[in-house]
């Protein structure tokens, strides 16, 4: 009889599967793209990013469509320190809302085709719902004030997890992946991780999440520079920030991009939150970022710094802060143009256009 | 026996047509949005963009699909003076590439279901293409460094074609409208337009349009002030601007821009060309302006003059210089998720979810 592997094994095996994108599928492209009837270069970012896409996939003519849309939820004891504007209860009753289709990620996801999975990596309360994946590790996070939100095991395991949901989409057919996130109090988790791998001042990366004041954004600070002294997570230990100062679904969504990594599939990044694991996945294993779309600039006042860590500037600014995967899947319809410019778009020769500069 | 009007006629006909948006419907669309299950304000501009949909159609849910595409398409005088980097033949060839579906535009309007409307304003050569309408008011303008562009009755006539083009798509169901344009030298006369309307030095609205050199652009804007110079344009008179300055296809547009505020459509307006186009209408009738949703912030530098003038700001700024109306064809799912989540989301009451504050 063969051993299940270990947590632990099964990241060290997934991150084996993680190639370097494709630069000679992205110089290609390059190059053809300069063929199409069009000015070179006035299809701007476009351009650069259908290159992306065929390094990512290798493909002359990417496939992006269907995306797959994978909403993780979990809550945090840090909740209990008042640095949300909404009760803990609103976890598991948004969790209900999307298995019911009615919020914001449900509608872009369902302009755009995407099928959404909704898994519940770790919310405080009991769930039973239809249509959503039970995958808790634990029930919600420990206060990361008091002590380490979850062991290191929890933290491979919440990985595993978002992994996971990548194999199914990816088995149900997805080209593309868009992960979203639920979970009351996630902005502190993310602020306190991205403080905690760039050393940026506590202060600059806290903004006021669903809805705080001023003042309770202070407090908000406080909390979050308590968490770093008392905690000390290794800046260099990406699954020891993870497992100190938290975010189950942090850690899933980490998961998740690097699974849509090794299946080669473009991840179309959200928002703050979003952007945290994903340079927690990168931290984890820098060619993810090769994978990576981001789709919207948050108004979260930290995005700003975690998308300067990973020089990357989002698709859409639309002045959103809402998560759910919500920017991620506005922004789809631009990769999907991006593709389809390079299967549909005529060449000068093809159409009979004059090429030459008068 | 009833005489036909006259094209000075059906513009007074078609402006007498046009109405303020509802801001009743407006305000009620803004108390209804902060009922939805998100943090107040949490969708950013797609919010703003709701509330003006119903402005717009007076609708609690607004209908937006499918759009509908125009691309006009006229050859300019002016291009005789080396303002462009390719030669004027690409119109003509540029509007086969529309027929047979093979560039940008054709591309990203599959993405979005339209219909795609190419119309003949006044092409320099004879065309005889299928699926190209052939509503030539003139072989092409005369060049405006020698006389002027059109006659003030081909302006008219031009402004009625685009009219009749929106008449056709909202026949055929559309429900919002796309315009884009084609025409070798076009930035040229919409530079001369737009300096005439805001006295915006020349130089600071002109462009490397389809791609020309900066000693070649130095040679567009002396061709332009001595263009402005000769014509002396009425910068109160609109049609005045327009005959001198020309563009049969901006005409053209600037009449599809009346008609889909006469319809109530929502017009998504592409980049530089189309928003000088889009400013012209504005100067016919001010209460186009509330039917305008901005698109793409076009490279072209005098899109920012003349975003100023209109108080705009695009959703898009992807650093693309096409045209053809593929700015605004790529967000388009923009408008259709603002009116999706308008019809779709569920609120706080229906979901169960805690709307108050901790």
């Amino acid at each position: 009889m063969v051993n299940e592997p270990t947590a632990e094994q099964r990241l060290q095996i997934l991150l084996a599967r993680i190639n370097a994108v494709d630069t000679a599928a992205a110089e290609r492209s390059r190059a053809y793209i300069d063929t199409l009837t069009k000015p070179p270069g006035s299809l701007g970012r476009l351009e650069a990013l259908a290159i992306q896409l065929s390094a990512i996939t290798g493909q002359a003519a990417p496939f992006v469509s269907p995306p797959g849309v994978a909403v993780f939820a979990a809550d945090h004891g840090v909740a209990v320190e008042g640095v949300s504007a909404f009760p803990q209860e609103v976890t598991a009753q948004m969790v209900a809302n999307f298995a019911h289709g009615g919020a914001a990620i449900n509608v872009f996801a369902r302009q755009i085709g995407a099928q959404v999975e909704v898994i519940d990596v770790g919310v405080a309360s009991p769930l039973s719902l239809p249509g959503v994946v039970d995958a808790k590790v634990r029930a919600g996070t420990a206060n990361m004030v008091q002590e380490d939100a979850m062991s290191r095991e929890e933290a491979l395991r919440a990985i595993g997890v978002g992994a996971d949901a990548v194999e199914r989409l990816a088995d149900k057919g997805a080209k593309s992946i868009i992960v979203g996130e639920m979970g009351i109090a996630n902005t502190t988790a993310s602020s306190a991780i991205l403080a905690a791998f760039t050393h940026a001042p506590v202060a600059t990366v806290v903004g006021a999440g669903t809805g705080i004041n001023s003042a309770q954004q202070a407090h908000k600070v406080a909390v979050i520079e308590q968490a770093l002294h008392a905690r000390q997570a290794d800046s260099n230990d990406p699954l020891d920030v993870l497992s100190k100062l938290g975010g189950l679904e942090i850690a899933a969504m980490a998961g998740a991009y690097l699974a849509a990594a090794a299946h080669r599939l473009p991840a179309i990044v959200d928002g703050f939150i979003a952007t945290v694991a994903a340079l927690t996945a990168c931290r984890l294993c820098p060619d993810v970022r090769g994978y990576l779309v981001f789709g919207h600039r948050s108004e979260e006042p930290g995005h700003a710094t975690v998308l300067e860590a990973l020089q990357a500037e989002p698709l859409l600014a639309l002045g959103m802060r809402l998560g759910e995967g919500s920017g991620a899947a506005l922004a789809f319809p631009l990769v999907q143009a991006a593709a389809a410019m390079l299967k549909e778009m005529a060449t000068f020769t093809q159409a009979g256009v004059s090429s030459n500069a008068v």
